[in-house]
């Protein structure tokens, strides 16, 4: 419970209308009712505007004109939505408690106030930062070091040796560290090589729900600070992800490939193994990148959807495409001479 | 054991040739036995129907008049074999168990006949309904509710809050309700946006190994009654998705996307944010969808298949593509002067 | 700790310089100290070869024509780097152990010097092969047989009655022997169809982090000898897998598809089920199979990366390909008369 005058002085904001009205979570602009604080972020969504019960609505100024109602006035009102949705989702904080189930080895050192859950397991000489939650299933390898204030959900796993920043979540199924995939062939089958090396997760890193992220070939799979990869993504041994990198869900980045800082990868892109993405370049989704990029920006290349009917009629002269080309450029010979 | 009449009987079918028959269970035309009941329902496997041993096949009347042998008749042989194999493959039921290495809260409550298995958890106020089975390391969040009859197979994860509806089945591995991918760029990193709502299964929903169905951001994740979820499905935060549908492995569907009812969609595609797809569309397989889909039918979108040294010269015209078409216009332009 | 000597003896390879010079273990031509062993066999990284610190290089002897260090020559430098690599990761073998945690039904067999981590689950006459390693959280079904030396690591779950051979790697959060995706379309919904079949893997198979390979619906879903899976795949029912074949991670292969011998297929793959892939085939990243490959070579799909102002341009002309060719058809007739 806050009041809208002060969530815009926590906020460092300006708002209009009545600063006693009293919030107590967020919703959509569409059921809000009046206890409740809205946003609105998406033009697709400025039809509901009108019509909402919210309490207040975070707004920019632009539209805030447009608006009779309470309003928190931000020229971003999707990040003043994302702090004050987690000011106002705080719960009070639990009591750390290691369950009883849990099977901890004598020789892993927990820091303060960690929270352990039922049947998780911790192996010999891990380290666990102070306030670190680790939930129920969660496995924790041999001499795995983990910073504070991580969130390990229900039943991540993280492989032996693998070593995390501050405030890293892993969503629940994750696997960090599991074998890269090692091959080299012999005359009669497939020699593995052993995958020596680890995973290296920044600070404030976030690991979606059974993504899997390779643990290095010889050196390490290094990810920077604050990357964010969506559920199952596959992240190949020896890959190197810079800071603020975003990837939406699966995603597949091959061996050794290097993507920069502040890229956004979109839903289900593949990028091919030993290229290098440049900073500050966007994927969009269902794209394979098979080259490097050396110039940041937007790609492309998912194929446009069409009627099966219709598809199957283009799909048969993508075949002949090379050909057509070439009988354009005869023709275009032709009719210049 | 049932003979050829009961059978025909229980389905409300006729049957020809020898009523008496003993069948004990299910095969292909391949290898089925004396003792088996086989079907026909894709032309491709005609071919094994005259040399079949099978005691029985399942048949259109078309087809049973090409055919000496023992049959049962019906218009849609597939979906009898469905109901004969379930009725052969009844096994005598087991009486319901509580795994003592289960690790369940006193506050959790448990309808009659439900079975647990070893180390899975169910957390505080949880509510299971009566003959549900918990396979073994499966974790059931705080407050979740879970109709009847639900099947929740190893090691799936169901996390708090998330409602299941009656006879739902959880396959292993399988993620229900982690967090939604909702991150706000602020100047110096992502901020997260907590994710407050759910994911609601409707009655008789099936959910793939390893699938992720992620929890809603404010409002709920929804899916109707009867959607059937193939394995590796990543559902983002605030999809709904309507009764009936049914998704082949390895489908993306992004945050807020709405799929209508009895849809199709093929294995390996994606489906862009906050889109609609209307009731009784297709999607075939590996196909992106970018846009709001209002006709139902069949839609395509993957390049074809070709040997990679012709794909080759064809990529390299594909992104001359506009080019050679204002070509064509020219050339056309020129011929028609 | 090796002699170049030592190990060019145990390769039965030649060596150049001095071979007592020891190693203890392998490092990349950049990282490498003076103890270390590297290779060279992507043409790639030959900028590093003349300013390694490395004790010793597995060069060709052509490449070793060009480098005055130490060297091992062999015609395939990466696979000795692989045995080289295993013998030199050798670690002293702990004592087989079973977690006092781990809960084993008492008809389950294990073999001699089993190891079995902590909370796993071991079903029910289970039979698990000598000195197999069973990491915590495993999962063994009812019934299941496992051969000699298998690896399963953290978290993989082995459904009931599924078979493997020798020398199986399970990597983390890998399912075996889910349910098949079989359901028939009545007038009111989708009838499940039992899935009675098993998965069975042959020697040497190794199935990646989080990969899902489904059970049969009436028979067995088969891979032969040394297949290899990466992380993230799809493995529908009753698909078939010939000896050697390797998968890129996130491949998703549906239902009753048959895929050779010794094939390659690229990450992200998708092949359509019914439909079979000869002996020796490689697909490239992101391709969709759609028919039978009755012809051993290399096969491409995925559309080129484009910047994507430049691809939204194309993307309109590409469902307008039809129409441009038989326009081109016209324009050509017409040149001609």
């Amino acid at each position: 419970m806050i009041t809208l005058k002060e969530l815009a002085t926590s906020q460092q904001l300006t708002f209009q209308g009545n600063g006693d009205t009293t919030l107590s979570s967020v919703a959509t602009l569409e059921k809000a009712q009046a206890d409740q604080i809205s946003f609105l972020a998406n033009p697709a969504y400025r039809k509901y505007l009108n019509n909402t019960q919210a309490g207040a609505v975070i707004l920019t100024a632009e539209m805030a004109d447009h608006y009779d109602g309470n309003a928190l006035i931000s020229e971003n009102p999707y990040v003043v939505f994302a702090h004050v949705a987690q000011k106002l989702n705080q719960s009070p904080a639990k009591a750390a408690e290691i369950h009883p189930t849990a099977a901890i080895e004598p020789s892993a050192q927990l820091g303060q106030d960690v929270s352990v859950g039922p049947l998780a397991v911790i192996a010999a000489d891990a380290k666990v930062g102070d306030r670190c939650q680790l939930g129920a299933h969660v496995c924790i390898g041999e001499g795995v070091v983990m910073g504070q204030d991580c969130d390990i959900k229900t039943g991540a796993i993280i492989e032996a040796g693998c070593i995390l920043g501050d405030r890293v979540i892993v969503h629940p199924g994750a696997v960090i560290g599991a074998d890269g995939f090692g091959l080299a062939r012999d005359h009669d089958g497939w020699v593995k090589i052993p995958q020596t090396g680890v995973v290296e997760l920044g600070n404030d890193c976030e690991v979606g729900a059974n993504t899997t992220i390779d643990r290095g070939a010889i050196e390490n799979t290094v990810l920077g600070d604050d990357v964010r990869l969506d559920n199952q993504i596959q992240i190949g041994h020896n890959v190197r992800v810079g800071d603020h990198t975003i990837m939406a869900g699966c995603v597949a980045v091959a061996g050794s490939a290097v993507i920069g800082e502040n890229c956004l990868i979109g839903g289900g892109a593949g990028i091919v193994g030993h290229i290098s993405i440049c900073d500050g370049t966007t994927i969009q989704a269902m794209s394979l990148v098979t080259h490097d990029i050396k110039k940041a920006g937007s790609y492309s290349a998912a194929a446009p959807l069409q009627p099966t009917k219709l598809w199957r009629k283009n799909a048969v002269r993508a075949r002949q495409l090379d050909q057509i080309a070439r009988r354009v450029n005869r023709m275009e010979k032709k009719l210049n001479d």
